[in-house]
């Protein structure tokens, strides 16, 4: 199979026209037309050098997770996805591998009308880019996206869903703990194909000061927030750490984990576990049933964890407002 | 060094703002203005599974080629460069590498006026994958983007600079075949810094019926063309031809080539040979002098090759008009 056929075969779809998507997969630029009298072309290849490749995750599920992740960061922009590209490196047009990698792609871009427009396959040890693009509205001149430099002082700090499932998925893989089979079911889930909070972000567009989606870790990327609004935090802990305690609790499962578990376990896996692409934001506190009101909207939970100060740096208390030490580092890449 | 520290150290430009570019790197998307009344947020990650990988190439070089190959899009597209993202998997954090990429992939970025406005890091093998943007104006409800799609029977066809160059210098490099120190060295220089034809692509808009840049080789990429406008086309090889041959002339290094030179080599080189980044583009007959302007304006060298014919199919002829047979194959990743 060549690289044209593997274009038409897996990632063709019937032409849609639409206003915005002028022309999709097959020339050179995909042509979106955000507005009447401009298009933006846009264009996607990949360079590769490298070896071969065999790939373990179930491919169904990369192909979820891949745009997900993407997802993610429109979600945490208050962006409505409209279109991405894909540029693939393959060790080889393996079949059995590209059909339900191409399924799981497709299926959660068509749950978020995000149409594939383009990009670009190489031979290659195994790597997915993804380029998704998504459409946030300007409101007498002023664009309504969520920023990380947002924040303000008194804000309350709020995160989606639950942080530290996928964290737990991945430390049962690795042999370090173990626990019972539905919970793994479940936290695996959340590690493999996780839920883009696109509909929450778009309801906290106007509410929501600050926002980011958690990716490397839940108190690392709050450090991008204080940074970039010039602000300090204070985080419960204890809060935020029954947040995946308590998504095992609800399965019945506890009182039957791992004699390795102890509470630092999940206050680690919480505030730096990665991998959660849950939506961190900041609201004020005038806006508490504004939030309660997009959570319940969009179908989300969302729970207050804190507050941010006009006093630069984090601060982390218990349940008792007793002040905890902060050991609980972010995911580095190159660390 | 850490990921963050890495984007902010070699990739980080001075704020720009302008009235397209809202927001480039530090948030979850970038958020582009190309009209009053909409913004596009875009996104880039990555995702990869591999081994460490020693790059050979320049970085520098590598960097400029990166973003040269899609801008070279671009141009195939009649868009203005405006933005692009990169996502780049490395297998270290190597100083003594990203420094000269940075290099050559900005130098050329800016030349353009394209802005770097975010992408992803990660850690795996040496893997660059580059989104670029690009503004195509909508005239009276009418795109002026060049697509493959618009050749009609009758049009010249043309290609834009020579075609064969990189190939040859990719033989040197390989051994197969021996020629003149400086024919080597511009030769080489057309392989690791090519220059997208971005001017000539500009100045086409509203010219040319149809356009596709040559990456694949002349003859696979000529194939899209005719595939996707429902036309054939015939090819004079020998004009075609000696368009690498004429480059190695002009530089008096004629008659000194190694005996497995062959006008066989050079057919091959210029129609299949690919990584030419020229722009191979039909316009009608009565466009001559409108083509011979715009390659003037952009200052590009502009050869007829042929015409495209109702009748379907692909013919080649020589310098006599008689038949050739087509055994110039393209180059294909996954073949």
């Amino acid at each position: 199979m060549g690289e044209f056929d593997l274009i038409e075969r897996y990632f063709k779809r019937p032409e849609r026209h639409t206003a915005r998507v002028a022309l999709g997969i097959g020339d050179d630029c995909a042509l979106l037309q955000p507005a009447p009298g401009t298009q933006l072309a846009i264009s996607c290849d990949m360079l590769v050098e490298g070896r071969h490749f065999v790939a373990t995750m179930d491919p169904f599920k990369l192909g979820h997770k891949s745009l997900a992740v993407n997802l993610s960061d429109l979600a945490a922009c208050g962006a409505r996805p409209l279109a991405f590209t894909l540029a693939l490196a393959l060790p080889r047009a393996d079949e059995a591998w590209l059909a339900p990698f191409a399924q799981g792609l497709l299926a959660l871009a068509d749950a978020h009308g995000c149409e594939l427009i383009g990009g670009d396959t190489t031979q290659g040890p195994l790597n997915i880019c993804i380029t998704v693009f998504g459409e946030v509205p300007v409101v007498n001149g002023r664009s309504q996206a969520l920023l990380r430099s947002g924040a303000q002082a008194g804000d309350d700090l709020y995160v989606s869903g639950n942080v530290g499932d996928a964290r737990l998925a991945l430390e049962v893989l690795r042999g370090s703990v173990s626990v019972p089979e539905a919970v793994f079911n479940a936290a695996r889930m959340r590690l493999e194909t996780p839920t883009p909070r696109v509909a929450l972000g778009l309801a906290l567009r106007g509410i929501a000061n600050a926002a980011i989606d958690v990716s490397d870790g839940l108190l690392g990327d709050l450090g991008h927030i204080l940074k970039q609004s010039g602000v300090g935090a204070t985080v419960d802990v204890d809060i935020a750490t029954t947040l995946v305690a308590a998504y095992a609790y609800s399965t019945g499962a506890t009182g039957q984990f791992d004699i390795n578990f102890s509470p630092d376990h999940w206050r680690r896996w919480a505030l730096s576990g990665g991998d959660d692409y849950e939506l961190l934001f900041t609201a004020p506190t005038s806006a508490r049933q504004a939030v309660a009101a997009a959570a319940q909207s969009s179908q989300t939970t969302v729970t207050r964890i804190g507050q941010i100060d006009a006093e630069h740096g984090l601060r982390l208390v218990d349940a008792q407002g007793q002040p905890v030490s902060n050991r609980y580092a972010s995911f580095d890449h190159f660390a």
